[in-house]
């Protein structure tokens, strides 16, 4: 039996999120080879190594040219310059997406590409706050949502294309949605560059307190402080790359952030305790939410106390 | 073999920690036996009903009477109340402890009692985000920290007092610092108070962007925000009464977390991706920290997608 979607994926960056899906399309069987190429070729090399990739390629065009499916899985500040490149050497007929956390930066650098090639933007919204080869797995997909931000191309080469990479996605365990690029960047700018920008900054203040020592914020953690510290030891150029690219929509909900911060700071200086208890009533119903949607473990502490349960 | 070291113990609010501390005080034999008393009823009912106490009191006068040790597992603004009604019943000798997340009141507080009852503030810094005698387990503690912010008494007594109180949280796992109670309150204020304060307010703040439905909060949640709901839905009661308490120092931390906001803000603004960069590159370390101390589990994700590794 082979229903293989594509003959060889051209993997651009097998980091956490292209080892993963290296692996994810492998073992659902979407493709049948792999060939995984990074600008650092130590990296490609180690993904040859532990086996996510059949091949490390050290030549870009090498890689690309034979490849009907090309993924871009690097920072989303060397995008446009990757697709630029992928233009130039990949075959007719290929298919292109990538991972970015940002999708309207992306949609223009993938309206610039040849018409017989189809770039189609794509962000699985899924992730841990480790990097590189031996970080990803396969099952990192499961459950998560992609969303697919197609081109506004009216060909049916493109509309192909876009069902076979909604098909790629299903074959792994997420679910597609579709959305305008800047819509994606609004949503994604609260669910997860928001939170991102504050788990750094709120980490990164933690040092500026000079009577509390580091390991104090170290001892007394488990009062929150740890949970913050997940998100902010993520990849730090992929970070900046997504608050210099989605600087808008990121700008817009910090400003709605701070005004509600300052709501709660003036509720604490007047000792207003009903507009704190009410404040605070609203988490429970969301996180219960986010639970019953499947987005997050039903158990207490993330479940990461096992012993204690 | 008998090693307890109390008789009788009375816990005053078998909650998340108060049940907690019962099953813990028990399964290590620190206590022979355990009566609760709740305001509510209903809540030692069930205390006593799964078996986390010997008996569920309704009078509180008898409760505290017959008890060598009290615990005050209340909200922390209504330890005061709760002090001042054991004082008038505690018989003499008894050790009384609270667990409550701000010490500067508690020692206030404490201060008042008879000098023939020794009350210890301690601060154990452990919980989940849930409530109630059900959520409550036994392994709480292990290999948390509690604070001791003991009262400025010098008599042999209450020196006695503050070692059986060690002794006490030892014996359950735990490990015991002393502080005096304004550096506690600064200490956990950036460990504790200001990482709930901030996630309450982002959940908060998620439902302020009109054009971003709640249901899209929800399905793209593993972005990031998911996180920040665990703490968030921590029990609003308890954390409004903490912003009351400890009003002072969770307004300096707030001022320095909002500086730094303002800094990161205006690097998004500027573009300045060096700035970004250097300031995320913090968090991977602290992290690191946190995890070699034994506060934090070293998988990725808090190790939820336990499938996936």
């Amino acid at each position: 039996m082979t229903d293989h979607l594509f003959e060889r994926a051209a993997i651009i960056g097998p980091g956490l999120i292209g080892s993963s899906l290296s692996r994810a399309l492998r073992k659902a069987g979407v493709v049948k080879s792999l060939v995984a190429y990074d600008k650092n070729p130590a990296t490609s090399a180690r993904a040859k190594e532990i086996g996510v990739v059949d091949e490390a390629a050290t030549d870009f065009a090498g890689a690309v040219s034979k490849a009907d499916l090309i993924v871009i899985a690097a920072p989303v500040g060397a995008i446009g310059e990757i697709a630029s490149a992928v233009n130039d050497h990949a075959q007719s007929g290929a298919l292109i997406i990538d991972v970015g956390s940002v999708k309207g930066a992306v949609a223009e650098a993938a309206a610039q590409l040849r018409e017989d090639i189809s770039f189609v933007p794509c962000h699985p919204v899924a992730g841990t706050e480790q990097s590189g080869p031996d970080a990803g797995f396969a099952e990192l997909f499961d459950d998560r949502w992609c969303i697919i931000t197609p081109l506004d191309r009216p060909d049916e080469a493109y509309k192909t294309a876009i069902n076979k990479a909604k098909t790629l996605w299903e074959r792994i365990g997420a679910h597609v949605e579709f959305m305008d690029p800047a819509h994606h960047d609004l949503a994604l700018a609260v669910t997860s560059h928001l939170p991102h920008l504050i788990a750094f900054t709120l980490v990164g203040a933690a040092d500026d307190v000079e009577s509390v020592a580091q390991a104090e914020v170290v001892k007394y953690s488990a009062g929150g402080f740890r949970d913050f510290t997940r998100i902010a030891a993520s990849d730090p150029i992929m970070w900046r790359d997504v608050f210099l690219k989605n600087r808008e929509a990121v700008l817009e909900v910090l400003g709605r952030f701070s005004e509600e911060l300052a709501v709660m700071q003036r509720a604490i200086r007047w000792g207003d305790g009903e507009a704190l208890e009410k404040a605070f009533t609203r988490g429970r119903s969301l996180r219960r939410a986010i639970v019953d949607a499947g987005q997050e473990t039903a158990e207490p502490n993330f479940g990461r106390d096992k012993d204690g349960q």
